[in-house]
């Protein structure tokens, strides 16, 4: 990560204490719902169960924080280091990724007790002084947990989307949907000229956001708002999934794959469209942003529509110029909502759905990570994957910022991820 | 099924009452131990979650009997149909096979309420008098779910195989071991002759277990006993695994393609071997009979031995002159164990292990399967597959007979199958 | 192989030298119109290329007899072991069977001087006087590579009709095609009781055709000829290909994963029904004997048609009773051709398709391979394969006998394979 | 393709006829050593035979050219555009990729005939007076044709490779080799700063290679030389293609899934180091710059030398200003050589080895493809590929030039590439 400019130790160390409280409850929260099974079921690959999320995020603090610096400490299970390492190669051998959801024991309780024993370490820990390298490791434990419970929502939704009963995460919402209508599609001009991206303290960032460095921005225009969903069955009704010249060559070999045929999660039932939702089967919302399509979806609707998609130097030297401003406050909703209002400046940048960049990700300029295992953390995902930019209605609101760089491989469709339109100017 | 001889009605009809009783009460005990989170993961395509059998033979009830024959009857939920169904496709689409393990709903607890709703409405139907054909469908239903709780058996134990905690099915036994002593290997000679082979009746059968007809069988010598853990050790420590001569060609690319180097679920830790069991992580008893070995490891030991498998015919002639001696009375105990003491006859032909023949599963002479959807129980597997005879230590004793066809693929290692020799006179 | 009864030895030498000669020239023949891309290619692993089999049919002798029983024999290339080993483990490390169309050099011209070569060492061989092992040996090469002229042609014929340009392999028929109606299917009756299978000398089998052993044989009825491409499109027209309960389980795996629609070959323009032959692309004959179908196929048709297929038993003591009565003499025509007339009994059992029985191959009793590396000839393959009996258009005559066993998985269809409908009496 | 500038029409259309004269006699030349077969053979699904380099280039002229622009032209085989189409979607249906070695018609003889059809077409054509537009497009196809010689060189070498013969391609090289010694290690600093990268006329360049825009080059550090074998063999002895650390994430799959253990076409014989090459099997040549490895494999190398790659732009600065020096004139030797002479500044950016950067190939700012079937050319794959830079001892001398953008999958090996090391300044 970043290292952080000096701050005053007592006030940071407090601030951690706060936030390790916070997010560690926020986690638990997340997973009030859940029985022993939905946790402990894995519904692909690449999504692993809530229980793991649970046990996996702990395990980070045990290992990384309290085996080294808290003199004494005795693991909760020895045996707990093999199940839920992740893919730290520096921290020995572990279970096979695929496999995750076999592990029915130690069951959902036992998980949150190992979960309460590190709390209580942790808090004894956090009571004493620290070096500010510990503090940030910590905070970094925290901002990692943080990315799970992300994770952890849209991996239950996977699940849940594979069980024909649809079972609904979080309860129905109340009363009547908000009726917006999405606004008219329009487009700000940018000029172009040299313009700075990435971090640079103070305050938390991953090592990949940085360092912050000059790049050429060409002149573009960036559209107000997102694709929505009645733009995108327009997309479909005019073939865009069976017109191989929308297509990157790699997109076009999954569409067939995988037999594509719109966004992950719908289907139709006589004229209607229906999608999954963590609110369980929903009717589509024609003005709501669209929402679980792959970085090949994004890229094959924009050339259907005469546009591209935005580099992330683009988005996010529009998004520095305009601040935080998203929806993502509306905490109990967690599904995309149509925007606010009309508006011709970009809105909701962040907190609705994350917005698939055309930009590789790769390390910027000077960028190093840290030798020991943290350094495993974002530089060795750099080959395959594409950025995506803002944060959805999944994401924690600590996780919003004009840096953050979120990225998955361009076929990945079960995250929250949407579109954003740009042209050239 | 075969169609039972002419029984009286009444006595038969309280027969069938009492066994489904049992039946369905013993189910749902060997479920007992089991967590939500157990009942529902899936390990692997060919196994299915111990909440999917509690289910699903639930659903053949619902569906076969009470649909059908209990005037008014309401299904308990109109979609476990689709979740439930296993492979009839004359009973409508169903979920994937190898998705099994992501219903995470119904809970366990549901289904056990699905179980309660079905059993008051079968008893209220068994209250009433019946036709013997109706009464005939619901012995095959309990049949069938009795074959399932074996299955259970065998899914529960590749299930908790693969957690690294190695948790115990059943509690692991009280007292030492019992240190019986394997009897030396012997055969008994067969002449050979015309023998009748085949169920007809009284009494249940699966219909591949008939019509009864005659066979030539040729003079032949069979094993007293399975081969034991430790001749298989010679086995390994003779190149057993890496000697493709030994093999069938099919079963040497098995070989390779799985990295077979001993029986499924064994393990060396230093210079001693272990295996996993029920009743979780145990030493490896050299006298107990072998177990988890395919037909293409049976095979090429027999071919190591210098002897070869018997075939079905030759098994089930000896079984019948014999009766019915095993020790599946044994029943608190679910692995194979030694056998009780030395003899040159053969011992054990039933309830310790499976024992492959070397018979294809193939129909008898005017063997026809039932025209209704009970007729895909047997007639479509009769392709790759091999027999196996005997019953294990996991058989339901009613399943315990000289005519039952037990079948597998040539490379499945999950039941509790073993091996015992046979050799031309 | 069976040990040949005693012979004349003089007179059994000169009878396996004009073996040899005769077998040598036609397999040469059969390659004459092949260009040396032609007999390079190979167009999947379970086929090889034509100059693969010219080599390896010469390997064996070179390696089994020549490098055996010929003093001073130099190979022609110390490489070609690696090269053309086909599966023999006794004999050392191999090239990948997938990759044997990779092979371009040696050129086909390189390994008909390797044939040369080797010819001439087995004639001064043959000159010699042998033991009746080694003429058994030299004996049972030939056959070896009488089994590789009919799979070179099977294997050619996949090849071309991967060609989108329909290459012809031999000439189209000059004149008419004969317009034969094929006979009204009939069928007729056999008692049961005990018959003798198997070969029993005199004459040359393949080790698997015995020992010569007694088996009940049930009554029954078996068809006067093979069904034809007129009763297929029936079956086609009646959902056979979309009707699950009609196939085996395994089979309706392979319909739906190989999206198979109907025989290998087969394909439509408008309402015309067309096949890819050794001849080039015809239009299907109605008459004709439909060929290229998988063993499941061909026990979904007859269950379809409320038939079975025979077993090799039944099959094989109806063809000892009438003696070889075929049409490969017509050899110039590499296709299955309608039946010669009207009749009631079975005829052309040999010589047009071979015949999917339902017979797993299995060993006889008392069955034993040899000891050394042609032992690895049959025994082997004895899991997870039919039997296939009577022989094609493209069998050599030598090889139309009542008790041949030829034996191919139950997905295979590039074979000339067909089928013979029987019935419980 | 970038518009090219306006040129003396008469002038550029003698040029182009004697660019097309001279690409397409090099074309054959390069295949005067192949047989049918070698011509024919596919080695795996990223290569082409070398019949379908020689045929699908000619289709290009016929269909982008001649079908267009020839009135009354007629096709030489109406059947080709099937066979011979790559990727274009626009064009219609073509044969499967992976089944090209199939193609065994037509023979190597009759694409030789069709390409002397489309010539004598082609010389007729370009006799008459023709617009820019067209010159262009048949400028675009005698480039597109040089990028194929290439790729029939590397697809060549690794279907011999495959062939335990180890064929050679083109004759040993007579004398003794060159006992050149590599320079040592040496790194030029390079100051920060705007650049300007990619094409702006005048002469040809694929449309990708522009526009020419600014980038920010940040000061860096730029190896003399590339990467040598023995370089290589040091990080083989320390561990490279063990330790996962070294790796990205898809790399380190990638050496697991692939069992990567050193660069493709190496092994060893006792103590010795031998690789394949085009003049057949030889000994490693320790300065001779390492070739055959892949993106994961150039960057596990920088990272273990405490390095990184270049990025295109970085590698492009300082080619512009150093002009084209390689040894790429050397045109008898298939195969990368030691570099020249000792040298502090970077030698042979041009003509040895493809260096690989660390540059996803992504659309420069502005990148627009055609709208017409050659927009196709390279727009479609710009994702998942990392550009190459410079040329190799195989590429066309036409195509050695500051700009050129080569790209391919990060775990592609049969290409000739190579690694030239960079550093933050």
């Amino acid at each position: 990560m970043a290292t952080p400019l000096p701050r005053d130790v007592n006030a940071h160390s407090e601030a951690i204490r706060r936030l390790y409280g916070a997010v560690r409850s926020q986690t638990l929260a997340l997973c009030a719902g859940l029985s022993d099974a939905d946790a402990t079921a894995q519904s692909m690959p690449d999504a692993s169960p809530a229980k793991w999320h649970l046990a996996h995020t702990t395990w980070f603090f045990e290992t990384m924080v309290l085996a080294v610096h808290a003199p004494g400490y005795q693991p909760f299970d020895a045996r707990f280091g093999f199940l839920f390492n992740s893919y730290y190669e520096t921290l020995g051998a572990r279970h096979a990724r695929p496999k995750r959801g076999l592990l029915t024991r130690p069951s959902l309780d036992e998980v949150e007790r190992y979960r309460s024993h590190i709390d209580a370490a942790m808090e004894r820990l956090l009571e004493a002084p620290m070096t500010a390298a510990l503090l940030a490791l910590i905070e970094l434990g925290c901002h990692h947990e943080q990315q799970h419970q992300e994770l952890l929502l849209t991996d239950i939704l996977h699940l849940f989307a594979e069980n024909p009963l649809h079972p609904a995460y979080a309860p129905a919402r109340r009363g009547p949907r908000p009726a917006r209508q999405a606004s008219s599609l329009a487009y700000s001009t940018y000029d172009g000229g040299l313009v700075d991206i990435g971090h640079a303290g103070p305050g938390f960032a991953f090592d990949c956001e940085g360092p912050r460095h000059p790049q050429v921005r060409p002149a573009f225009r960036l559209a107000n708002r997102c694709v929505t969903n009645r733009e995108w069955l327009e997309f479909m009704a005019d073939g865009g999934y069976t017109t191989p010249l929308l297509w990157l060559s790699d997109g076009w070999t999954e569409v067939q794959r995988q037999g594509w045929r719109g966004p992950l999660y719908w289907w139709q039932e006589d004229e209607a469209h229906f999608h999954m939702t963590l609110h369980g089967a929903e009717p589509l919302d024609p003005d709501a942003p669209v929402c679980h399509v792959s970085y090949f979806e994004a890229d094959a609707f924009a050339t259907w529509a005469g546009a591209r998609l935005p580099t992330e130097g683009e988005w996010e030297s529009v998004a520095q110029a305009q601040g935080c401003e998203g929806n993502f406050a509306d905490s109990g909703v967690l599904q995309p909502m149509p925007a606010a209002g009309p508006s011709h400046a970009p809105q909701q940048l962040f907190g609705d759905v994350w917005e698939w960049t055309r930009s590789a990700f790769s390390p910027y300029p000077g960028f190093r990570p840290s030798a020991d295992a943290v350094g495993e953390y974002n530089g060795k995902f750099m080959s395959g994957q594409y950025v995506l930019r803002g944060g959805s209605c999944a994401t924690p609101a600590g996780h919003i910022r004009a840096t953050y760089r979120n990225f998955f491989k361009p076929d990945a469709r079960w995250q929250f991820a949407g579109v954003r339109l740009a042209k050239d100017a």
